[in-house]
């Protein structure tokens, strides 16, 4: 039914960087290494293990492993595993020390991915330039975009365009609020504004829309795509890997071993840990805000109280 | 975020007719009637109970009431609730008894909507012209429409347009295969030759597309939506009535009944029953494929072997 082959799509999972969201980046080495080889053999172009923090920003115990993503850690998972797949790190403005970087030829890492609100724009191009003066792939995510202004978007896309060395930039819907509208609007201008550069798509699933979007997307011609293994991520979670492969008909990937990962390791994992389609986070979607306001309910005694959630924060919303 | 408002627009709320092909239409009247009344607060348009079905083919007690929709078991829910919400029934082709069926006015059903596949829409337009000559409203739901022809397809909808009585014509994708641009072309393809008649939109939830479908429907000009409750309904569900709600802009809808029901009824029920995001419906749905061999194994002892269930149907579709 209307499949997209389009040779120059790249599927990028972020599943254990997304899914450390939830469990302070703490995933054992040898999930993530189940995980790396699974989409290994099925065809996935990047796999983003986590993020790339300064351990001088966040010390002490309470991270996990893939808050810092050394590059010894990343060795162990990869060891061994025959694999095309590049690695991806994530960097937020603010947060990395690019001391800790090596230069590329020195690293497992292949692509470093800056996470930006349109209001840090210049910190992330110049994140961006110095990772690419290491050699590395680099990508701008604008983050929120749902609730960036229209003026302010449009300018943070021409200085990418023309001071970024970014490949690509993503339009990150973090709120999980974007309808397909609006995912066709914001493609379109990214695309008609980023003539050197491609476009990608992140998407939320607070509305069962992740999956959706993320096909708008590509229709409008984003070739970078995200997905994660079983929608693993914060709160909703994101687009399902399995669907994005199901949909993809480029014969390079393969659905099989991600249906098996699934099956041995992420159905036990949802018995431990909490995402998906949740009426809270539906709410938060719907309503364009944060999530940070459902994950607390979830984590209280009025977990499944929707409609005073509903209330609370669509009342908030008149001030 | 390019939310929809148009005043034309009816949302059909089915969760206790789709969701009836999961337990045998057994809820009980306390649990119906407290849908009735949340659906009647949120300004639904329609209620569908269930299916007006044959007792003479259907005889014995393993059915419940929502398989044959007496109006006296209809009469017991709606009594003494303050409402708009019409009531409609089902009927599928060669299963009812048209002098089961009383005149409008002296049922408290307004709609009956005829399921039929393509291949069976003469006898779908004799019994639609039968019902409107009752007194009802009448629609025809296209089932398995992915699998339909394109010529047979065509036919099928002249002939709608001109023979029969049906006030709307519903494109139902009864396997959770349409992506977004195929749910496009066929509700322009409906659209253009059911000059005289509405279109309307039934979506399943297999590939977590019912909702992204259902907008797509309405942004081409179906203005015949169906909804569930927490999206129930058999195997993936359907579009979830919530979201629906909450992506409509017409003021006379108000989420909040519906909210308060997920909390009271479908998260307990949820726990009791089985349906929605399952890998082995998004299978089915990618691959085009009627539920029932998802269904079976999610009974069997194979319900998390995903791997060997894809590689069973993706096999068998070489024949």
């Amino acid at each position: 039914m209307n499949e997209v082959f389009r040779e120059q799509i790249k599927v990028l999972d972020c599943t254990i960087r997304d899914g450390g969201l939830i469990n302070n980046h703490d995933f054992d080495h040898k999930f993530v290494r189940a995980v790396y080889k699974a989409l290994s053999e099925a065809g996935v172009d990047y796999m983003e293990v986590g993020y790339k923090n300064s351990k001088k920003l966040f010390p002490g115990k309470e991270f996990g492993t893939w808050k810092f993503c050394d590059d010894e850690d990343i060795k162990k998972v990869i060891d061994g595993i025959e694999s095309d797949m590049k690695i991806s790190v994530m960097v937020d403005v603010g947060r990395v020390d690019m001391d800790d970087v090596k230069p590329r030829k020195d690293s497992p890492v292949s692509m470093i991915r800056v996470a930006s609100y349109v209001k840090d724009i210049d910190k992330a191009i110049a994140l961006v330039n110095h990772f690419s003066g290491k050699g590395y792939e680099t990508t701008v995510n604008i983050m929120a975009i749902s609730r960036a202004l229209d003026n302010e978007l449009n300018e943070a896309l021409h200085q990418l365009e023309e001071e970024s060395k970014a490949q690509v930039v993503y339009i990150v819907d973090s709120f999980g609020a974007l309808y397909q509208e609006s995912t066709e609007f914001l493609i379109k201008k990214a695309k008609s504004i980023l003539k050197t550069k491609e476009v990608g798509m992140h998407a939320h699933n607070n509305q069962q829309l992740a999956f959706g979007n993320t096909i708008e997307a590509i229709i409008h011609n984003a070739n970078y795509v995200d997905g994660t293994v079983y929608g693993l991520g914060r709160a909703a979670g994101n687009c399902p890997l399995e669907l994005l492969i199901g949909f993809l008909k480029n014969p390079k990937f393969d659905i099989r071993p991600i249906l098996d990962l699934i099956s041995k390791e992420f159905i036990p994992l949802r018995e431990r840990m909490e995402w998906g389609y949740i009426i809270p986070y539906a709410i938060t979607g719907m309503l364009d805000e944060h999530p940070k306001t459902a994950i607390a309910l979830r984590e209280s005694e009025k977990k499944e109280n929707y409609r005073e959630f509903y209330d609370s924060l669509a009342g908030a919303d008149l001030d």
